[in-house]
């Protein structure tokens, strides 16, 4: 194939979605905009893991009831997070009676799942997909670095996980909504970045790599979008996105880049080092904050670029770099 | 939709198809049937997730080989496995410049990577598709029981993890090849099955499930198949299936059903308990034994029922249940 982006002709409409936040979240600057804000991060659940769950249950209801669904007219649900064999979207789909599709895309999931269940959706496989994930500060610390109970000092390159989530509804023929009118499936990429605590860094690449092959491919200009939003690169993985991007694609996206990792926080005045990460990052800004602004018109075309670091512990400490990839879901309106 | 079995209508074909086994697999009665037989289970590797790594690229490896494929023809890889962040998945594609959808299905994923392979090639989002999966008997048994090095007993309900893997090429309009026409997406059920040494249990009943959804759905009964073929259910949850299927829903599999935890090795002979399990023993069955069955037209209809348990060590710690899913891919030559 020598095009990679996929165009959908139907382009599936985004007609549902719901978005949850935990208590750091809800204290940040568009904490307006989430359908729910926690203010307990253990979500009255006897686990950070089973919080979690909650956090991602609770997403898709609320996008099931804006979408005017129940459980029984999802034909298909593609779901996804970061915790080990991905139980919070087992978890919460489970016993539901839907065919369900579980992803491992990392913190890229929120835009993987979208594309796929767009491409079901576009392909009259399904009449009405579901997709959704989430993430947790307190499970992700646990899993991936110390528990929170330990105190461990951050780097300042590290990326806060969201503890959040975010799911739409999609299906056909809906067209004064958002619509999906093209995507774009990421590569594996890995230029070598071994530092856990700057996963930014290991992102960019692959994200650097999708966008212009996007551009490319689409025979269009950054400034063609009202924003290229980056889910999640955070400050430092940012820059090193943009100058990337301008360096050896020749592309300068700075007066259109927008990052989820920099949007869902106030990095001057929360302690999230270099802003925020995880699954639910960039699920719950798209489903709120940015939603809102398509619906209003502020935004009109959006290029989504969900990135995802693939770094496993137990792989980094035998030695191995981080790979990165970057799924790119074009929004319109 | 009413009807939950997806027809596909350009028939996608198996173009291309690999197998590797490890030291005990090849041991069992099919080992005359995988391309590749590994008499060492480290694969000179440093560690046993590396090692797993290099039984899914040679799998991928041999399956481009047989298609007449490189990496630069393939559209998009579809791959998963039962490692944390599936890793081997990842780094087997690592900088192979393809994209790649990471997925997650527990040892449903040979079935699982073969349907949304199959759909991307029949709506035609993609021309070739590789689907692929792996698992290690030493990766799996550290990260899910104790580390093998232990010694640990094993209980008789249980299932040997599978070294190996399988992966197969995709594409239409290549009709003299054994060709996907019909899949079913499964459900994600749970009885409350709490034993992580009775896996099988824990799967039945998706399978039964799926399997009934499957013949009621297309009007068929088990014998208009020449196999229906369950991967891996193991000898406990292989009776449990059948049982089930008859009590519950009428129908009676025993003449037609077989399992590819069953296939693989000689229950008597080798000391594997209940059979095997893991994303690669499907796999490496599959892409072997049942290719060459159903290319010398022994085998002209299968109904291919991936099964996974979708268990997490941790959330089984805190008490929950063992979900189970079970996809569908109906093959014909």
């Amino acid at each position: 194939m020598n095009n990679r982006v996929i165009e959908l002709n139907t382009r599936p409409s985004l007609t549902g979605y719901g978005s949850c936040a935990g208590k750091t979240e809800s204290e940040g600057p568009i904490s307006q905009d989430f359908d729910i804000c926690f203010t307990n991060d253990g979500m009255n659940q006897s686990s950070w893991e089973k919080a979690e769950c909650e956090l991602l249950s609770n997403a898709v209801g609320i996008a099931l009831k804006t979408a005017n669904k129940s459980f029984g007219d999802i034909d298909v649900a593609f779901a996804g997070d970061l915790l080990n064999q991905c139980t919070p979207s087992s978890y919460s789909f489970r016993n539901k009676n839907i065919p369900f599709c579980g992803l491992f895309g990392a913190c890229s999931t929120m835009a993987y799942s979208l594309l796929l269940a767009s491409l079901c959706v576009d392909g009259r496989y399904c009449e009405t997909a579901v997709a959704a994930t989430s993430s947790h500060f307190c499970s992700a610390e646990k899993q991936f670095r110390y528990p929170v109970e330990y105190g461990s000092q951050r780097s300042p390159t590290s990326q806060r996980t969201v503890t959040g989530a975010g799911a739409f509804v999609i299906e056909r023929n809906k067209k004064e909504r958002v619509l999906i009118p093209r995507v774009l499936i990421g590569k594996v990429i890995d230029l070598g970045v071994t530092d856990s605590a700057n996963m930014g860094a290991a992102m960019a690449p692959a994200a650097a790599e999708s966008i212009s092959e996007f551009l490319s491919a689409t025979d269009t200009v950054p400034k063609d979008y009202d924003m290229i939003l980056t889910g999640d690169l955070g400050k430092v993985g940012s820059i090193i996105l943009k100058d990337y991007l301008i360096d050896k694609k020749g592309y300068d996206i700075s007066t259109v880049h927008n990052d989820c990792g920099l949007i869902i926080y106030d990095l001057e005045r929360q302690d999230v080092d270099s802003g925020g990460s995880g699954c639910g990052c960039s699920a719950a800004v798209l489903s709120s904050h940015i939603m809102k602004r398509m619906n209003n018109k502020e935004l009109k075309k959006v290029m989504f670029v969900g990135t995802g670091a693939l770094m496993s512990p137990l792989i980094s400490l035998q030695g191995e770099s981080i790979p990165g990839i970057a799924h790119i879901v074009e929004l319109n309106i």
